[in-house]
């Protein structure tokens, strides 16, 4: 177990060896992975070569619910620790990597089926194997026309990325807000439906969140309660009129004024997308590598950055969002932007507009990503440091969207990382009411010294953030613990009532234990 | 316990008499009733005066979260029941009313604090004693320019209607979804924060509404999971432009028309809040009793239905809305709205705009209420039969924005009551993905007949419906026992899993034991 700087734990001793044995018979050869070479794809994959944290024991490819509950039974009469993922992609996070060394990894990739889409509720029911580009391939490919939401990168899975609270970037993009019916496999092998979806062939399981009496939705989202086989999503009608926008700020201070501005947009759905704002490093690493600007010791100076923030297009900040619908109500959000952003000297706004009935090939990643349309073209902003061996870390906190609050992340950020030699290459997801500003702690996998500060910097920054009132909003495998531990009203309330569910839901505690700092009772010393 | 036709229960013996004992001293004469006069005052508003289901025992009145965990001190000790509302204002489902007869009825209304109101960003800490009133009335008096929403009527609680899944009717009407964060006291008298909250001093607890691990929020709604003292909810600046439309339908078939038409327009928000839909029973019942229609015995006639239709302002159905913001995207919205509303023959659309920033004072009730002002004027929808005595219940399922299910609904709910001598009053509450069909059960409740005849047919309605897949939203607490059993997907694997939960969290089930039928152990045979 890692150095996680919280309360003492213990890692009780298991053997894989006769759980293996029995789940060879239950999952075949394509369900069950235990070759080297085979299980390493399953490793963090911005770890240090050398480092051996997280490492997968072996991997489990389930291709169906009865194979999950198989699976369980075995990992509970063994004993052994299974560590779900779905795609297991969230690479800034610890990929498909488990908490506890040896665990067995159970990838849901094959689970991979699109059952449902309901074209004219826009909702879609989904196996946690599709990712991103597997739902749109489908609705494509079966002339749906309903637009999706997607992340960054299109390679996820849409179930794993709304449980971890992951976001996109179309009207439909605070995923956990449209997540809607749940499938769940609990640690005892029983079939739990959340919602609508309880009542037999009910009428309303896509389109109504919840039923008479408690929801369980949020439990099984950043937990290790029980497996998710299938989750319902609400999709949208593609718009009349897509108009994609682009502001570019002029300095660095300017990030205040952009937010208090903002706010108000925000807040009463004139932009109704999640705007990213980037700064100058950030968006020149979706082109560029590092040494391509600088190739000295120690952060980026300043002169650097501003020659970075001078080319066309760029700023200390850029803020890629986008309108969707009516045209003359696009045309009239366009306007109130311009005015809104006007305020703001020095700042330029343009826009490019789409008919959302008849999208051409969209070239720029920035405006296929606020389309819904999955990519991979951003994967590079990785690569700042170390070119293909470049990694990050997602240093990830929630705040209001204030002015105040943007400058204060900004400044912690950046006085941490660059006191431990490292650039910063932040952006700040808008959503309706809050924002996350994402430190992007970037580093070259294969410097040793280098990824222990960005691993210390982290470290350092979760404490410093919770003094100030910041919470991260997910959290990457080594500091699950840490990042837990800064939720600690009343001595820890939150942590012992999650464990008091963890208990009594999974007494023998197989289910992903540590995850998100919820250990199972045999763990807690 | 009353007729379930669920499953067997049995009910432990209590004594109430040590308890109130030790009690008195904890509460004072304030927040401890136990006259008569006063504990009737939390019966069922509705029910038979003649029956006695579900009769309080006593009533606790907290004034603070300490008396709070007092009092759940003294009801683990001496193993009492507690039910607990807030305003316990929810007449058509119970009112404060246990539905263990005899238990300790724990009223929140003593606990009415606004907490705390965030003008930048439009959002309100409060107690769960604050009705719509209060907070109104807070806002106006402190010189917030926020907007609220709320429900038809302003009595009730502004954390109870979100708890029991309440909606209200400005764009921020989905309760659940506005809500942000709360603290909640365990069984065990712990208090737990939820979000950003859990977190001391957190700056985005009223902003971001989950931290990082699982979210408990929706296990404290309409559930017996622990008591809910404090909560976040979202409010909205006011609008440029605020401008309440009515549509009239000539026809009861219209129905199904209008339902296809508004789907779109909901989902793609050009109608922002919840637009209601009223049939000619109901919305005639604002205004006059039955009486002055038809005293004829069994249901209304089609005839005077008719007659009712053709009032001025009136048709088969009526459908209040509402739009807000920018005047020029307003009137775009009345554009597209008046152009999808002209498809259906004989539709009648009207309109009136306002300034949202210089509000004069609004006539119509309806249009109060879909500008955030509380109001009781429309109190008297349920006096259709018998005067200061009538009553009603909520026979309250979800559905798809249909034609479809618009219809079956309306023929199952209209047969069934018409079949019991009732008149068919209902209400189609539409939000952005789903709609609730509310049949206004409406009835003298000194007439014992028909009050058998009404619960009777809500009996028989919830059976029917979800055999055709609509299950209820919100349940009275005669009929908790039969909607939970309804959720039986999985040989009730929904209820097995909301037992284990409550065993865990109130061992000796002392909260609200049978509500939304979740039994704590000692009750299940």
């Amino acid at each position: 177990m890692s150095d996680q700087d919280a309360r003492p734990l213990r890692q009780p001793t298991f053997d894989l060896g006769p759980a293996i044995e029995r789940l060879r018979s239950v999952l075949g050869p394509e369900g069950l992975l235990t070759a080297d070479a085979e299980v390493a794809e399953f490793r963090d994959p911005f770890q240090h070569p050398s480092w051996r944290d997280f490492e997968p024991g072996a991997v489990l490819m389930p291709s169906s619910v009865e194979e999950v509950q198989a699976i369980l039974r075995v990992a509970n009469e063994c004993k052994v620790p299974v560590w779900t993922s779905s795609q297991g992609r969230n690479n800034g996070y610890g990929g498909a990597a488990p908490r506890v060394s040896g665990s067995l990894v159970l990838s849901m990739r094959r689970m991979n089926r699109v059952l449902e889409v309901d074209e004219v509720n826009a909702a879609v029911l989904v196996e946690p194997g599709v990712r991103f580009f597997d739902l749109y391939d489908h609705l494509r490919a079966t002339g749906s026309k309903l637009w999706m939401s997607v992340p960054d990168l299109g390679w996820g899975s849409v179930v794993g990325n709304t449980l971890d609270h992951g976001v996109g970037y179309t009207p439909i993009g605070d995923h956990v807000g449209q997540q809607c019916g749940m499938e769940v496999v609990l640690a005892n092998g029983e079939i739990l439906r959340t919602g609508m979806g309880a009542m037999d062939n009910a009428r309303a399981t896509l389109v109504h969140k919840r039923n008479c009496g408690p929801s369980a939705d949020g439990l099984f989202m950043q937990s290790n309660y029980g497996i998710v086989t299938k989750m319902g999503m609400w999709l949208m009608q593609p718009p009349d009129c897509y108009m994609p926008g682009w502001l570019t700020l002029r300095k660095d201070s300017d990030l205040e004024l952009l937010l208090e501005v903002l706010r108000p947009l925000m807040m009463d759905g004139t932009i109704p997308n999640q705007p990213m704002i980037i700064n100058a490093v950030c968006a020149m690493s979706a082109f560029a590598g590092r040494e391509q600007w600088y190739t000295g010791a120690g952060p980026m100076p300043e002169a650097v950055i501003d020659d970075i923030a001078r080319q066309p297009g760029f700023g200390r900040w850029v803020m890629r969002f986008a309108l969707y619908g009516d045209e003359t109500i696009v045309e009239r959000q366009r306007e109130i932007v311009q005015d809104a952003f006007g305020t703001i000297p020095g700042a330029q706004v343009s826009f490019s507009k789409y008919d959302g009935h008849a999208m051409p090939e969209l070239e720029n990643p920035h405006e296929r990503v606020q389309a819904g349309i999955p990519s991979m073209a951003l994967d590079r902003m990785t690569r700042w440091y170390g070119g293909e061996k470049g990694g990050h870390i997602g240093f990830s906190c929630a705040a209001p969207i204030t002015g105040r609050d943007g400058a204060a992340l900004r400044d912690l950020v950046r006085t941490e990382l660059n006191g431990a030699g490292l650039d910063y290459s932040g952006v700040i997801i808008v959503s309706k009411r809050s924002m996350i500003h994402v430190g992007l702690v970037v580093f070259d996998t294969e410097d040793e010294g280098q990824a222990n500060n960005a691993y210390a910097a982290c470290r350092a920054m979760v404490r410093s953030a919770a003094q100030m009132g910041y919470g991260e909003y997910r959290s990457h495998l080594d500091f699950m613990d840490l990042v837990a531990e800064q939720y600690a009203f009343n001595d820890h309330a939150q942590r012992r009532f999650n464990e008091r569910i963890k208990d009594v839901l999974d007494p023998n505690g197989i289910l992903s234990p540590g995850k998100q700092g919820i250990w199972p009772a045999a763990y807690r010393a």
